[in-house]
């Protein structure tokens, strides 16, 4: 068993556990960096190492379709392609064919698309997925599924969930033929929660996947335009269903209260391209929220991006970095992007110690006052 | 006295040198990285550490318009301000205004022009680019000068030159009432010879600044457009009108075998945006000459960028950062930035090395041989 439950918050459903993974241990609640095409945007593996980043992402349906899936595995796969030797995981390119494709046409055997490169016509079916996922052989891999929109009929959310589980069983069937590896180890799966935001559907969802026995499940669906409170009632709809003893991953999310929202729900595994995204446009991360670096403000602005700033970042001013970031200087971005992420790694690197410690509530608490600035 | 000349080749002009300036000591023949807004384009100072970069540049025209001298002078200075404890030397602003700025319109008080930004009027006088690297901290400040294009008329040289003399004792007056600091020391001085391709202005040029008694003396009007052999005997027409005891610094070169040829003929310092510029374009270089790293032919090729890459770029195929670079990844940035600066690095550390053996010709010889594929 890849997942060792540590131990239970008393006051809410957080948990702390550990993921043992071929390319090494995630200590959960954890946050994964995205590394869409194969790098972290902006950042060195010696970066990486210095956030103290346990596990990246790598995005299937990016990498498949540049440099190839073939070629990496001809390069001795993801991990040495990149130079990364921790664990990977990859998402199974569903979402971006869902978010980035053009003339997405589902249907029982896979979803034909104009990629979003040359306009190609182009099928990835769930079989194609396991086998791109297996070429790349990320420690964890996900099951190719059907993501409904927001807002979603409920007839449509129940056949999407319907072909979602036949596609689930199609990978399954497939994993169990190829035996796909990760390192020196095999490669892992996880199944992926939907049924949008219907209470029933979610619980059909989850308890269908979670009898076909995979390593751990995601909740998919989510952050795709809804209420912060549907995409909570979503992982409260999916969590009682979800074996206790597999990891649970919420795809794509979220701010920093969010994450902490979730881990308090139930959640051991986050990914999101946020802190990388926003920093390529001037936003920090601080305890007191975010702030755009572009701002006047920061002028003459002697102080560091945020009291906790890594010593990697901490060492600039706001003013410097303002300065920077304005003269269009890559090192701003390369500053903005490290500091998002260490803020990240360090909010679940310190939920982590709160539930060890019995006082995850009252942290997330005081974390979430002061962040929204509630009085 | 800051230049200590330690060893002065047998079979060239070339010299070993050791240059003390109130932020470290620096090794000659050196080159200095361009950071021309404050940051050497894409990387960290810790970057330039490993690197083993010793002196960095400044571009006083780009301080001066953003972020202004007086907020650098308010944050600390230039060394505070971008977090660089080392060295830095900073120009006059006479060439950015020649090359970037518009409407340029040259008197015996400066010059005024139009800036590249937001076409607001300036002038830029011989007092105030004194006054605004004072306010830098720069370890060395460059005189301003005015820099004749290429090709010219021996009459336009020859006025232009005597206004740089011109300007020279005016930058020499300001200097002598003001004292500027840099961190703990003075600040130091260069002064720039003119002269175009004329053989008789680089003397008087060269002889007059001498007689002014500067810290060190840079060769100007190099590097715009002039053939190779020209940009040499400019050099040449120049260095035996130098005193020995001073360093001598060719201005914005050049190739790597054009910075031993330069060696070779007893310059000890260089400067140049080129293996920064051509890597942000996709260009590495390698012991056997450049290459364009989006080559269908690097696209599986598992080597590193070259033989001697830094281990920092060494753990990369070719494969994988082509891949970056074509995805537009900012890490193929980096690291063709880093390796360019490492190979321009090692070169002037190898020609240190070949000095000191008594080998540098040899050296310098065979370098050039393989670099060029000559038979």
């Amino acid at each position: 068993m890849p997942f060792t439950l540590l131990q239970t918050d008393t006051e809410s459903k957080a948990r702390l556990g550990r993921l043992d993974l071929p390319h090494g241990t995630v200590e959960t609640p954890i946050f994964m960096p995205v590394g869409t095409q194969g790098s972290v945007k902006t950042l060195h593996p010696d970066d990486l190492d210095a956030l103290g980043a346990q596990i990246i992402l790598g995005n299937t349906y990016h990498l498949w379709l540049r440099p190839g899936h073939e070629l990496i595995k001809d390069m001795g796969g993801l991990h040495q392609f990149a130079s990364w030797e921790k664990p990977i995981l990859t998402d199974s390119g569903g979402f971006q064919v869902w978010s980035l494709a053009k003339l997405r046409k589902i249907s029982e055997e896979g979803v034909r698309f104009q990629n979003h490169l040359d306009g190609s016509k182009m099928m990835l079916t769930p079989e194609l997925s396991m086998e791109i996922q297996a070429a790349l052989g990320s420690d964890i891999a996900m099951l190719f599924d059907e993501c409904p929109p927001y807002p979603c009929e409920e007839k449509y959310a129940a056949e999407s969930l319907a072909l979602t589980t036949r596609w689930a069983r199609r990978c399954k069937d497939w994993v169990t033929q190829n035996e796909p590896r990760s390192g020196n180890g095999r490669q892992h799966h996880f199944g992926i929660v939907q049924g949008s935001i219907y209470a029933d559907l979610r619980a059909q969802s989850a308890t269908e996947l979670a009898a076909m026995d995979f390593d751990g499940y995601a909740v998919g669906g989510v952050s795709v335009g809804e209420p912060e409170e549907e995409m909570f009632r979503a992982i409260d709809n999916a969590v009682p269903f979800l074996p206790e003893n597999k990891p649970r991953y919420a795809m794509g999310l979220g701010t920093p209260p969010q994450i902490l929202e979730m881990i308090g729900r139930g959640v051991d595994m986050f990914d999101c391209v946020m802190p990388t995204r926003v920093a390529r446009h001037g936003t920090a991360f601080t305890l007191d929220g975010p702030i755009q670096i572009k701002n006047l403000a920061f002028a003459r602005d002697p102080r560091p991006l945020c009291e906790t700033a890594h010593p990697h970042v901490a060492r600039f001013s706001r003013s410097y970095i303002r300065h920077l970031f304005r003269a269009g200087e890559i090192l701003s971005l390369r500053l903005l992007s490290f500091h998002n992420l260490h803020f990240y790694l360090r909010l679940v690197s310190d939920a982590r110690q709160a539930i060890a410690n019995g006082t995850f509530v009252s942290f997330k608490n005081s974390f979430i006052k002061r962040y929204l600035k509630q009085p």
